[in-house]
């Protein structure tokens, strides 16, 4: 819970410039601002570095736009996710810091730059189709003040482009690794280092690869014990996973 | 065609011995020998060095020992695949020479050991609990008349196993990969070589590894392209098309 | 690698007691000891305070005895999931400190109870079904050295026995959620705490739950972007996990 | 069935007004009114205060506009469900007192505004984008004359949005819960509250919610016993069954 | 929110009782122990006549006889549901006025005759093998205080024996249907009356039934609009939403 | 509707007999028991030949011996399908003609044999193991009045062996198919003849085969145009639509 | 066997104006070519009344237009299904006598207006979503000479408009039932009559419909005796199969 | 493993070069980089006659004729998979030599015309629907130096124009087998033929083909041995693995 806006609530209340009815009546409406069509929680965007986060599918971009500009009011980082060049045109006009990177599809202000992570998150991805969802989960976790390194188009197919660069893996705190069609790549990249591996099946491939499915089912059934998995194209979920595991 | 049995009954015409009608009556017979429940093919059995091969299961221990002693009145070797000891039993009463693989659950006769492929297949398997399904690939290529090497437990949370291993990989002419759980190794093992890859989805596994479909589609979908795939636990039809491909 | 193994070698080489090629020879030997049907990695044993696991499914008693032995020859923990009364029974006779956890069906023979984690790992079921793969969880996260805490029966349909218990969940450093029939827990759980999840769908439920799939669904769509996912009942594999990330 | 029709029928041949050959031949043409491509079964908007219900998907503005101004000629309320925009304004020029419930994507004509259910019927939705379908569901439900409440975004993550407004659910005598992703709002309501649940998944989510089968199942497998099921995004299905609930 | 407790903390603050500091803190603990929730259970408990339900299944008699037997302390009905003859066996040692319900596999104990719904339950089977499944859903309604009426093997393939006996139909409050293979059942009762209906899919029927799924789809994707579905073979789920209807 | 039964009711309510009301409830009443729905039963068991049919599975010897018993007492065969020999022996305890056809588990009495088929069925099974199923399929048509033939073992890798026997497709007035594994049967023998194919899938097969599935996923995508499908093992059920065809 | 052919060549054997060799040889390239199989092709089209049938879908107008031109030089009725109006005019173009059949999305020449059915076919349909399938049932079977009726927005929820036109089905010689949804209509038409039932799932429907999957799986498992089943949306097989029934 | 590297390491220890600390650390750094890893992807680059592959899929014109034209830089075939006409265009203003395969949906540079595979490749397919996959493979196999026959719309349900046609598959060495809808095609012709037979399964076909899906599991359950299979409509997979064989 945000202890120092309730604090605040409780110091007007003892200095008398709050009534006590008064004070029930705003805490009721603290936790949760009103945008209309959505109810932003203030208590997340109080931890310290937590970037407030948008989900930007499915929304025009002008209402996009107000919501990322509403967000910018408090101070921290903020990523809209899953964001077009349209919405980020919008934002822009609004929130003329606002940056767009572009593989990752997210809109991206960045204010606090604090390296909250410990160590180094390594993010991996298997082939080059890979990339737009390894780039989000990069972004996520640059966001959420962690030092990156990217590890890219290293598929099980050609293992040695892999084992060339295990120098990246084995200075890596935590691992995230994106990959497509069979999802082989977090069982190898598990197997050789000792440290937790975060796999993220992509939607990449034809046929019997059926939109994810065949990865997501490779990665649940992995051989290497120190594998957990996010949801299909989920690089968001990836980055935030490994950046709370490398604040511990 | 059988053009042996065809020609005799061609000369026995010609010398009288037979009348046209007695021939075609005959031939009509030929084809298909009648065991009450299954016919069998004879051409098959004509073709240099392929065995007789039975399907064990769901069969009584005295049908198979018939099926199978009725076999050895032709020569060549003789498999029965998912055989049981009880099935063994009943068969080394009636074929004296018959015997028992037991991890590949296989029972053979081998009489012929003529060397039909020209180089040697690689059997691999990723855990010792795939090894049931590479011994049933391991036999079958045998007495099909393959040299086989095998080259067990060297799943890809361990590739460093693997790698140390890989001369036996590039000494084939054809590779067998046999893998449940993730099914990732074909792909591995299709990167480190240029030879044709069969590879069998095992029912090895737990939770979401369904019976060895997480296997088969990764393997569906394996990046390497020199990979092609048999149904699941179908250690027999994987030793059987790497054994035609090593006789080309 | 094992350092230490590989220094004598050389020091062996260098003070003459052992030639060249005879010390390729013994390297060559080194990484895989032969059990005659399972390739142990030593390797993996000499990271400080790793058990030694056995899967203990589909082994005979003898084969399981046989494996639990030698690795006692080794310091450190042991560890055998999945394995009956009848397997321990024949294991006890051969090391007589080993104990058997029943609810969570694993031998234990634990010599190292150094505290590796730095925290405390808290392990969540939600319905009295759920606890044998949570314990199997909790054994092996303290085999690997963390203080475990349990918390049991708090499936969301009685929201408010979770939220009583709350103190345990945020005095943890890393969560692991068991659940099975529509896996809702780990979201939940997620909602409340800002440390990483590990959700297990256990294969509890009947009908439309599919042996499982429906909670590993659930899990994998979890509106809290805390949780990653490992194997259907898979315990074993969120425990090692969950003590990866309490090591960091 | 129609009693005042059919009694009228028979008053009118008791009368002599009507032959009963005559009569036969109306009692056979009463039941269905041609449309020309769809039969309307007048028998059910008989049912006092219940609406004519048409389904607008896969129609062209024309024909709906026809069906929906024929419909008009008798009394009671009209609703139709996966209406445009377009379909909407073809309406609208055959009768002027529609309206568009844009969220909901329906077209309503209330003309009769009693109260026919006994108490209120809360409408809760997890996230932001469920709302369409609870949207459905709250138009159904007040054209069958329901005091309806809204409670939204009130997801499984945050189960503090959820707890700070559970006045609003103990005060329902129906609830209905429309939730995508891993469908786990339900359960938790469920357990919450001591009346049915009516659950509805969404197709809301990505990767692994395969258009609300994770949802689907998740809502089957609810470990609340109050909790039954209606179709993927099926709004207008919740609403009516809540309505009937609400009418006993 | 409990405003009352939250008044009281503001109050205390004003007068000087607690400084801000520790206001913040109580706040933190109080929101769920002190703010009614350990009341809801007792709440639950309290209901009258809601039985104590018992899961049966993977207990041992002995377990489920001492579970029984506790329950008996406190007042009211119990059931137990999904129990063997052995399982009864055990409990009717401890509990002399136990009662096995044979074809519904329950145990029951009914102390409360009072009939708290206000209407007749219908319990609808489409064939002989639904009868399981109808049956659990006839004994928890019974438990819970409802009058029941059966309406068995009247599957939609002759649809005659439904039509003639609509009189059980049109007499109920609430109609729980029951029906494997095609599912279909529920649509055609659904289409005769005007009241809610629970359709329940159940694992009969062979090959592409699936265990209960063909008819669980069919009943997702009834065209009668009052049908509302449960987990397969649950019959206890749709007894007891029906009986909570039935009390409304 | 009953035109006739409705017209006196006019009647009868002209000439005063009736009064309207009572008329309307009379309608009420009438139209199912009345309008000929209780002939139509009877109708059912007066067709001419049509064997009466006892589901076998999960009854007990006596219970399907008593159910046998009783249908003896009105004329015409009898069939109980899916019949062990325990309830055979059962059976002729009570029924001395009764007779146990073992391969297609049926019990049989005969005591119709005339021929009401109007042509051949050709029976046809791909492998050894689709026997049972076929001559499930053969013993209903044999029941029903249909003259049968056996086409057996004549699966398409085998492609000769179909043709050699091609006679008796041509012969025959409807052709069964009964295949597993791929199930692809049927559209090769529904491209060589003009006649309806009704395509069994069957149980048979291994790994990918899924229990019937990939054959029936086959058989509904297949290319020849005069193919339709019955359930998976479903023997009767193509017996049974064969000679409703062979009828006409 | 063609056994004259072959008697003819032992005979020419016998009379020495063949070697052995020589016969073997032709024996060889005997069995297909000079067997009937060339002719088997012409007697396809020689057979009376049967239409040439082209697949429009994925083809040009252009494409279109130019087959169905060639197809006119023959005589007969010529049927392009899945055809757009762009096709359409194309064809017209080229063969002014064409028709588009707009519902059934047909393009037809009917030349033969023969009929070669004995008796009436009914066409049913569920819903008028489903109308679209079963035009196109209707045209197929009108073309293959056969009188059909139509039975539209009949289903299985107001059950009283199928049974208040049982006339109809009563009156036909084979049925054809299309549905979507839950695919219930075709058991309870199956359960009124004893003729063959042809069901054509249909892929209307939402959410858990799948696309017709339900459907098909609800078809599939049907509890009356006399159904069958075509693919999904084949409106064209099962007026195909249909009119073969109808021939004999 | 690379005895010669470590040999050498032994013996710089032996003569005091290295100290084993030294050596220790070398060997940790040595296996893959200096084993001859990174000669491998070389090696590949080297094998005689092999195409460069691109992917053409989901790039932009400018970004696949940028890859095309620096891939030429190095002599030997070039081949782009899934291109279009748009991504032709700016290749070949690029690479004058270009040519587009439009069946294929490829773009080639043959530069090399030797002849590498020692036998004829067949590929065959089952409807005209099929060919865009069978002419992908037909590409690959001529740019890796094959000599390809193709023998097309051959399906199951016409089978004498297959065995009309079986001089083209006897002749081959290998066989490629595309089909859609039940994908029976490959069990035909492998029950055909002695030689190893590559099965695509093709997304072709409606309803419940599921997008290939339904062939897919007919190829995996084929009747015949020699079948191995690569993923839906993966022309260029079988054509791969084809000439990799037809080299041995």
């Amino acid at each position: 819970m945000n202890a120092e806006s309730i604090r605040k609530l409780f110091l007007q209340v003892r200095s008398g410039k709050l009534s006590p009815d008064e004070a029930v009546n705003r805490l009721r409406h603290l936790p949760f601002e009103d945008l209309g069509f959505a109810k932003l929680d203030h208590h997340r965007a109080l931890r310290a570095g937590m970037p407030e986060v948008v989900f930007g599918q499915r929304k025009t971009p002008a209402q996009l736009a107000q919501i990322f500009s509403r967000l910018t009011q408090r101070g921290g980082n903020i990523l809209a996710t899953h964001a077009s060049p349209e919405q980020f045109a919008a934002v822009k006009k609004k929130v003329r810091n606002a940056q767009y990177r572009e593989m990752a599809r997210a809109i991206v202000l960045q204010r606090d730059s604090t390296k909250y992570g410990k160590g180094m998150i390594a993010v991996v991805s298997a082939g080059t189709s890979d990339i737009a969802v390894a780039e989000e989960a990069v972004v996520t976790a640059e966001l959420m003040g962690n030092q990156v390194e990217r590890l890219y188009d290293v598929g099980v197919a050609g293992i040695h482009r892999l084992l060339a660069n295990r120098g990246t893996l084995t200075g890596a705190r935590v691992v995230i690794v994106c990959a497509g069609m069979e999802g082989a790549l977090p069982s190898v990249v598990g197997g050789l280092i000792g440290v937790p591996v975060i796999a993220v099946p992509t939607s990449v491939g034809y046929g019997a690869a059926f939109e994810g499915v065949a990865a997501l089912l490779g990665m649940m059934n992995s051989c290497a014990s120190n594998v957990s998995v996010v949801n299909i194209d989920n690089g968001f979920g990836a980055g935030y996973v490994a950046s709370l595991i490398n604040r511990l």
